[in-house]
């Protein structure tokens, strides 16, 4: 049996670029780990989810540990909050929030506090509590953006918004959408007045009033959603698993999957992320993991912002680092994929599929000789990403024998 | 419209092997008409069930033949009878069973009867019976181990086992889990207690007290299951079909598809079975069938017992005798793959995908020149195990149309 590591270049797949003579920045790039794995291991293209399906980084991690999205994506109030940094666990409710100006009426006179872009760190600690056993965890976004989490027994998430979506408007309680959503929505409404005094008593307001800025005296809250119920990863797979990513959107993913979430300043998510210490991080956690998924995301950030030789260069940076996985090919199978393209022309995610390679000691030898959006197409691998953790779990010997 | 021949391989697909200069079995095999019919005509790799699966033969048969096992297989129990050649028909239940020995008060002194090693043919045969219509069929297998096979109108498997699973416990009556399983245990009751007379009269039993042996004076039963109801092949497919294979369990599955099933001393399902008694029961077959299933078992065996040379040899002795199917492609399509691998360094089942080729006149070629675990995966075919009997109807020109 060998352990896996699957590691995920965020964005990867490209489409063919004029600055790059025509290659994609994976084609452009010298990649000699990768090129080796893939000529002497597998490869192919992979469909995220499905063909021509044009993935979020959250619906495709979660396809990639082997969670059907269809079933189990539950909208992006959740993911928002864990791409803010705030862990959910199966059973809480997010809703995206907005810091918002009420009068004395409670009539809604400004729905983003005069855009507030400073103090909301102290605001959102402010209104950080515990209310009848259920935890209440707010963290702010940019500008008046801001996401709340609720933990507690038998929430739900059969209640409606308290942002009246409209200026001029009294701000609403929170009611239910079906009986079991009643003691929820009674709770918010319980948190939502205390939000209310809270911030009206805040230093922050008192400074901004001072200063003639409307007060952020209120949480606008909408877009509900409860967490995902997850089958835990050791459970579905046998296997202990660790997450290691720079951004928290894919660290939340991790966490509620029940992968072991690790994170390190010198993550960052973005072009100065050191990988170095990525990939230590991830032998360190592979002595006591036996699945270990890494993220690069600096590669989706260059497909973002339209830079085909930055993308380039995140990849050789991504490309230098792995050779001491490679050292350990006798115990361990290694997977290079990506979660979605993002091709700088677009500047945006694309439905394309995704190079993946697999490689360990004593593979069967694919037929494709390099990693790439295009010599990957004649790889033997055909797999979609719902399909790659049961076949890496064959290729590691962890597959239970099915029938006799 | 053409006949089909499907020849399997049993356990075919295979690793890089050292003592084969880093090739496969299959690779390193002289094999001039596979490979003169991959490059003639289509080949690719095949998922057996779906990607990373690790089929037993059992459950990858069943696909294989176009039944979805996640829907039809019912567990090990009819299998196992099966695979020591009890054949099943659909509504049939089976058990695995222990001969055991009990005292007068019904209390199991030993589990296993010591072990019997000797005799039970005999005593399978003393209790092979017909009650009020039922037909219980018992055949032995290893030392104490046999099958019960129980054929009749309206059988249920919703019943509990006979055996107590400890020493010491009294034998239990068998308990209807359901109300459907009122009648079935009844029948079980009533025959169990024919079953400890009549052993307990046995000439075997006899002998066995006079030396100081334990007697096997019940047998006990667990692990019932119903054989799967299979749509039968010749309704499914409009084709007449017949299987031939060196293994009961082989033939037990042809036999509950509805395949007229083969069989032949020389065909032993190891290294000594004669092959060429093989294809001329195929040819002869084939004049009656519109379709032939051939099961080759010694690349299985090889694999299991980690010799890649001796696998390489089944392979070229397979390869030298499929000739005369050669002869007959204006006719006849030719369809070669495994059931699932087994690498010679694993010495199990893996989840690798199996090299497949097609043949007939006339076919499109598939860009493959050789038939292997490497080379199939630049060939054309992208099918799964479920969809080929699909394929071959329509190579064959027997799928209907749909749609005008």
């Amino acid at each position: 049996m060998k352990k896996i590591v699957l590691i995920i270049l965020d964005g990867l797949g490209d489409r063919p670029c004029k600055d790059l003579y025509g290659l994609t920045p994976l084609q452009f790039a010298y990649r000699p780990n990768m090129n080796f794995m893939a000529s002497r291991g597998q490869s192919g293209l992979m469909y995220p989810v499905s063909p021509g399906v044009c993935t979020g980084s959250d619906t495709s991690h979660l396809s990639l540990l082997g969670y059907d999205p269809k079933i189990v994506y539950t909208g992006r109030g959740p993911f928002e909050a864990m791409g803010l940094g705030l862990l959910m666990n199966p059973g809480d409710i997010a809703f995206r929030a907005n810091f918002g100006t009420i009068d004395e009426a409670g009539i809604v006179t400004d729905r983003r506090a005069g855009r507030i872009s400073q103090g909301t760190g102290e605001l959102s600690d402010s209104i950080t509590m515990e209310i009848d056993g259920y935890r209440f965890t707010v963290k702010p976004g940019v500008e008046h953006r801001a996401a709340l989490v609720v933990s507690g027994p038998a929430l739900s998430d059969n209640v409606g918004d308290s942002d009246p979506h409209e200026v001029g408007l009294k701000v609403k309680k929170i009611e239910a959408l079906s009986k079991e959503g009643q003691k929820t929505a009674e709770l918010l409404n319980k948190y939502l007045g205390i939000v209310h005094e809270k911030l009206s008593q805040s230093k922050v307001n008192e400074d901004r009033a001072s200063k003639g800025l409307p007060r952020a005296n209120t949480l606008l809250l909408r877009g509900v959603g409860k967490a995902p119920e997850l089958e835990p990863f050791n459970k579905k797979y046998d296997m202990k698993g660790s997450c290691i990513a720079g951004i928290p959107l894919i660290r939340g993913i991790g966490h509620l999957a029940g992968l072991e979430t690790v994170n390190d300043p010198r993550m960052t998510g973005s072009y100065d992320s050191d990988y170095r210490v990525k990939v230590d991080r991830a032998l360190t956690a592979l002595k006591t993991s036996d699945f270990v998924m890494i993220n690069f995301k600096a590669t989706d950030v260059a497909g973002h912002d339209g830079k085909p030789l930055l993308k380039t260069s995140v990849i050789e940076k991504a490309d230098k680092v792995l050779e001491p996985f490679l050292l350990l090919s006798d115990k361990l199978v290694i997977a290079i994929t990506g979660d979605h393209s993002t091709p700088c022309d677009l500047k945006e995610h694309s439905g394309d599929p995704l190079p993946l390679l697999i490689y360990t000691s004593g593979i069967r030898e694919g037929g494709s000789f390099s990693f790439d959006e295009v010599s990957c197409g004649n790889g033997s691998l055909k797999l979609g990403s719902d399909n790659l953790m049961q076949y890496l779990l064959a290729i590691s010997g962890r597959a239970e024998k099915y029938g006799a």
